[in-house]
């Protein structure tokens, strides 16, 4: 589309100031709810946008290498507390963009979760154990993770706070590890991601950090991303969102030899082991049915496979869940882009021998897909295996029935990466051979693995790890929930050698600068002095 | 090269059995030193020999993911003594395939550092530390790293043992975290990585680990290489080589989301400021020469770069290291490969305008090139640092002269990524400014930054970073040496979420397995039990 003269295009942010985009193209912003397009239109940057961004980048990363950890976190608060101030604006805002739930989920659920990450993130920056000091006392080897660079974020459509690119968990690691980063919104809520933006550079002006620390963009051409995350200047890129435009992006970045953290595709199998199923058959249900249409299934988490044992109770199950999904009601989608990719995932799904349960059919006048639910034989899927991982991103679920456990080690030993695995086992232990059976297999496969529930809540734990191997993210090693951890996407490991003390970075110097950093000292961690 | 039908051809080993490869082709083994054929010819394996050790591996792998960890530290410790005590025949071996001299190097030195290594990855296997175990308590999270699967090695020509396909840090770092090894021996030295691999399999034999847990071939196509790394049955690659090849194997592997550890090309800045060199000017000269020369030149972190700010003093530099070159044997380099790589790149550098202050010139009837040295200003290298950065594997360096140390800051800031960097500078402080406007740019740009000492030795320690930015490496994050921390490259992280006391990993249930692993439970480093 291109710009119509009289109407408002939305500045960029670009080296410390609200610009005009050097742009010839533009897009509007839909409400998926109406169909109703929303206030101004968004320029689509060109590379002359990207070059100035760029050298800003450069130029902010080389002052935070040197900026002190209390400052990083200072601003991370203060953007917090600016968030939490206009909770109800930005949910509005969200909500019409995304058709997500003002409340509770966006002001009273995944608002909280953004401010609290943004304040966990500067925790662990003032903390600094997270860049994970090693020091080998009598060689004098010390070693720590140090900023990588500018981070480019490319957030989702499905949670425009807590993973939104100028709010989101890449974000605060990005931020929290010292680099600065280049936000490029997602195009389904581009007025959400620069009312967040106004409210990070708020935060900024009044922080002792470069003002190029965060900057703003709405969209670039494929080949303009590729060359973005590939450009010498970048540290590093964080990505969620299609598989297909990950992958442009990946082999752009891969080829630079410039990390790039993916989080493409999962279906997230779910095994509900013929024991539990008898033990607590309507718990199952209920569980089930939250977790598949919760957000009208589009969560990266979503249990997409449910992989079940042939039987009467089996069949019940099925017909239980059909009737629920009948009588639920069906999810406004984030956008038409993703109403139709279900509608094509439904009928490749269907195409390959799925039988539709219920559902399948894009409602006519609403950007809504009914409620669905296929099932396919474990034998038929292990026909296929490809085609019946298809992800059908939305309320949309295949239940995969297999002979016996046996038939679904199998079905488990065929899958792709995935974020998650679950096993549900009777409480009984009468599940616990066949556990065993599935339970190494679905592991080596997944991030994460969970025993007797559904995988969509995903708590912001030091422990957690969402992440898992190929296609669900890009390398296997890393998460992108989860502070401290998240931020060892965005470190580069530095080792100093024979360095003089007054030189090192704070946290390698023999006097602990905080008191309380977690240091790797000789083969102990401690919080101690060296020498002391 | 065909095989001819009476000579030997060496067996790979396969399934855990010396087998004959099914290959049409082979390849011999040399002297560099003497230019002699040695023993038995080796052969280039089919895609045929390819997939019958992946699927051993994937086995072997499934095994091993079970497999209680004191058994693979007996294994990696059984294998270490059997080293030990053919160390004499394994270095006469070894000297034969590569000219490194037999004493001191390979059998007091490098071959005490590889069982070290083996050792020290036994005890970190045993501690299970490495795999940095996070427990959220409350919440019941809980992660570590897992293997990652089975892991292909390529090993480089230049270090035989300590950085060998089946008995190197790789090797070490993958069997300790639990992986087994595709070993693909340097076809520089493919009777001592088969010898070598050997004794693996005969530590093997009497562990309890699955007999694939080690397997070898010695050359594959590129074709079959890149299918290799690429294979869903991989876990990941470890890959210390030539550029070309190992972006090649990098291009395929990161298409398939496989992760692969490049270690690639570096050439060691070391920056001298102008009041260390009047300081210290004999003791420079010779930790100089020393270093550049060590190992004719041929090890990883060789300095190939050396910054100088141009006077008098700097002018008297050149000419001494230059008399120092001059007068030194040239040693033999590892084949006639490097000897070409070499002159070719001395040339490339010449060409550009570099001027040959000595050597430059391979010597006829030897594998071996002249000491050499080059010189070039620092204005002239701004005009072509890519040409400039060319990596002269071997006895070689080029002298950088700035006007000033603004101008060597610039030519620091148009580095690609090194191993490691260095700075001399004054005891008496003199140097101090001059060192803070190189040290920042220096230090984003390497993985391991030294003081006043040149980058040549490469501690096995905790704290030791042998990685750094792309091209040195493929990911900044990593280290190939230092253990634990170079096995989380073979490391999965996975979370429990929810996962019941008796199915969890030991080092993740509420008793710690060891009394002494090392685990971040709440927030903080223990190695407590959980509830006492």
């Amino acid at each position: 589309m291109s710009v119509v003269a009289n109407e408002s295009l939305a500045e960029i942010l670009i080296a410390g100031e609200w610009r005009n985009s050097s742009s010839n193209e533009s897009f509007p912003s839909f409400n998926p709810a109406t169909g109703e397009r929303l206030g101004q239109l968004f320029p689509v940057s060109s590379w002359s946008d990207c070059e100035k961004i760029l050298d800003a980048a450069s130029d902010a990363a080389e002052r935070l290498r040197a900026a002190p950890a209390q400052d990083i976190a200072a601003f991370l608060e203060e953007y917090a507390k600016l968030i939490d101030a206009r909770a109800e604006q930005l949910s509005q805002v969200a909500a019409a963009e995304t058709a997500l739930p003002f409340k509770p989920r966006l002001c009273d659920v995944e608002l909280p979760r953004t401010t609290s990450q943004l304040r966990q993130a500067a925790a662990a920056a003032r903390s600094g154990s997270w860049s994970h000091p090693v020091i080998d006392v009598k060689a004098n080897i010390r070693s720590c993770y140090q900023p990588i660079g500018p981070v480019c974020v490319f957030g989702p459509n499905n949670f425009p706070f807590a993973f939104g690119s100028a709010s989101g968990g890449d974000f605060a690691a990005a931020i929290a590890s010292g680099n600065p980063v280049i936000a490029k919104a997602n195009t389904s809520h581009p007025e959400t991601t620069r009312q967040l933006t106004g409210l990070a550079f708020e935060a900024l002006s009044s922080s002792n950090l470069p003002n190029a620390t965060v900057q703003l963009i709405y969209r670039l051409s494929h080949e303009n991303g590729a060359r973005l995350v590939s450009d010498h200047r970048v540290g590093a890129t964080g990505y969620t969102g299609s598989r297909r435009a990950g992958l442009t992006l990946k082999a752009a970045a891969d080829q630079a030899g410039k990390p790039i953290y993916l989080e493409l595709s999962s279906v997230n199998p779910v095994a509900i082991l013929p024991a539990a199923l008898e033990e607590r058959f309507d718990e199952i249900v209920g569980e089930f049915v939250t977790s598949a249409l919760m957000g009208t299934g589009q969560f990266c988490t979503n249990p997409g496979i449910i992989l079940l044992v042939e039987s009467p109770t089996t069949k019940k199950f099925v017909e239980i869940i059909a009737g629920k999904f009948q009588a639920a009601p069906a999810g406004t989608l984030l956008s038409t882009g993703v109403q139709k990719s279900l509608a094509d995932a439904i009928r490749t799904l269907a195409g390959a021998g799925a039988k539709l349960v219920t559902g399948g059919q894009a409602i006519s006048g609403r950007c809504s897909v009914a409620n669905t639910l296929l099932t396919v034989s474990a034998t038929e899927f292990l026909d296929a295996p490809g085609v019946f991982q298809t992800e059908a991103f939305g309320n949309a679920s295949l239940i995969v029935i297999g002979k016996d456990i046996e038939e679904l080690a199998s079905v488990i030993r065929s899958l792709e990466g995935n974020l998650t695995g679950c096993i549900y086992s009777a409480r009984s232990g009468a599940d616990d051979v066949a556990y065993d059976q599935l339970a190494s297999f679905l592991e080596y496969r997944v991030g994460r693995i969970l025993n007797d529930k559904m995988p969509t809540g995903v708590a912001v734990s030091p422990a957690m790890n969402h992440g898992g191997p190929f296609p669900a993210t890009g390398h296997p090693g890393f998460t992108a929930v989860g502070i401290p951890a998240s931020l060892l996407r965005f470190g580069k490991l530095t080792c100093f050698d024979g360095v003089r003390q007054h030189r090192l970075p704070p946290v390698l110097r023999d006097r602990n600068p905080t008191g309380a950093t977690w240091r790797l000292i000789d083969g102990n961690w401690s919080t101690q002095d060296i020498g002391v």
